[in-house]
């Protein structure tokens, strides 16, 4: 089993360590993940300036190639001319913060999920809530490795992916897994405005408080309530309902 | 009628200007845009550095703000703090090429034109096709016009986005207007690998001939074959079908 793994905080965040060292005796790991950390960086690519691949080292180990681009360069660069072998499923994460509702559109982790899902392959996304309740990353990553090992189990079709959220709760007392839709609405995130010491505006976006959100059987509200999340994605944002409704609009006259 | 105009090729790019010298009669245009050119940004927010808002000035004449940050930033940031009035409508574009298939993921100009739909705003993604065959942006948003006075007569509703996207031919050669879906399949973009003269290796992303792709009822055939592109887009990326097969599956035993 070839697995490919990248994130978006970067090769040497905490997330992705923890993940690799969890899933070493799922198959063989190849890490490509950004040089940096490319948080909300969404799904971006770099055609502006070209992209280098180089070995990162940790303590004077290897462990893996990092990449100076977002997180969807990483799996294209990655698949086209890193690995030698073509992975049998791209895993994503573990990112430090849960990806759910519409910030699935903002984040890097599931752009690089959903990458490798368009170029055809299976492909996860995993991220662990930042609560200030719990944070240890290495039992989340045991977590994660139990799915991962059971979505492999059931055989994730080519250009599937799932989008996973782990509560940050201790192990035991996460309640289960719930398959789950994403919360599609707006965070009503809002800016502090403040002043500078010259006397000019400057904005920083706020967070939103997501526990406030309580649509039943979405993404969000799973975390919320102690639920591990698991989300299957689309990268096709056509909007089929509204393009039969606008299908009978009258579109004469506007061209020849 | 409010209207809200942003891009991601930045305040000074002609598409943006020609736009709004066009849509004038249509209302009252307020152009928030970024800075400098974002193409390629996807939908990206800004957490890490604070956000400005600055008046931009072309040949002394007032044209609008600029802003530090994405065109997601834009939209969010133009909402909440720089409009006295909420906008009727939000514009994205005009986009020196098209937006079509999964590039739709990674356009800024259609990820302004999620965010405002978020938010609950009808919104409008515009691009115009650059194939070297006509290039006449005036003409393009005077098209881009009677598209925008069409969609805004059938009262387009809150939260709904359409993606527009025009062939670079002279408008009287335009075939006319098609409602389409996203084509939604990998454009198998490669990379070129160069050696830089130090020896070291490096990798310019390489474009895709879009005329290759002939799926029927999609926005890249409709471009191709010389109609106007028009597709609704969603931003719920949940996949429905998916979601109902893996509740099948077994999630027993994972945790608790």
């Amino acid at each position: 089993m070839q697995i490919l793994l990248t994130n978006d905080d970067g090769i040497y965040a905490p997330g992705i360590a923890a993940l690799k060292q969890n899933i070493q005796d799922l198959g063989h790991v190849t890490v490509v993940a950004p040089d940096v950390e490319q948080s909300g960086v969404g799904h971006s690519i770099t055609f502006s300036h070209p992209l280098r691949i180089r070995e990162a080292h940790l303590d004077n180990e290897f462990i893996g190639y990092s990449v100076n681009g977002s997180p969807a360069d990483c799996v294209k660069l990655a698949i086209y001319e890193a690995m030698k072998n073509k992975p049998d499923v791209v895993i994503s994460g573990i990112n430090m913060g849960t990806n759910v509702g519409i910030h699935i559109l903002y984040s890097g982790t599931v752009a690089a999920a959903v990458e490798a899902a368009i170029m055809g392959y299976p492909s996860i996304a995993i991220s662990f809530e930042i609560s200030g309740r719990y944070d240890d990353i290495h039992s989340a990553a045991k977590v994660a490795r139990d799915i991962i090992k059971r979505i492999i189990t059931h055989k994730l079709p080519k250009g599937s992916l799932l989008n996973v959220n782990i509560p940050s709760i201790p192990p035991d007392q996460i309640k289960g897994i719930k398959v789950t839709r994403q919360f599609a609405h707006d965070f009503k995130e809002n800016f502090e405005k403040r002043i500078d010491p010259g006397g000019k505006a400057y904005y920083w976006l706020l967070g939103t408080d997501k526990r406030l959100h309580r649509e039943e059987e979405t993404d969000i509200h799973a975390v919320n309530e102690g639920y591990i999340s698991i989300t299957p994605l689309l990268y096709d944002l056509t909007d089929y309902t509204m393009q039969k409704k606008i299908l009978d609009w009258d579109w004469k006259g506007i061209v020849s």
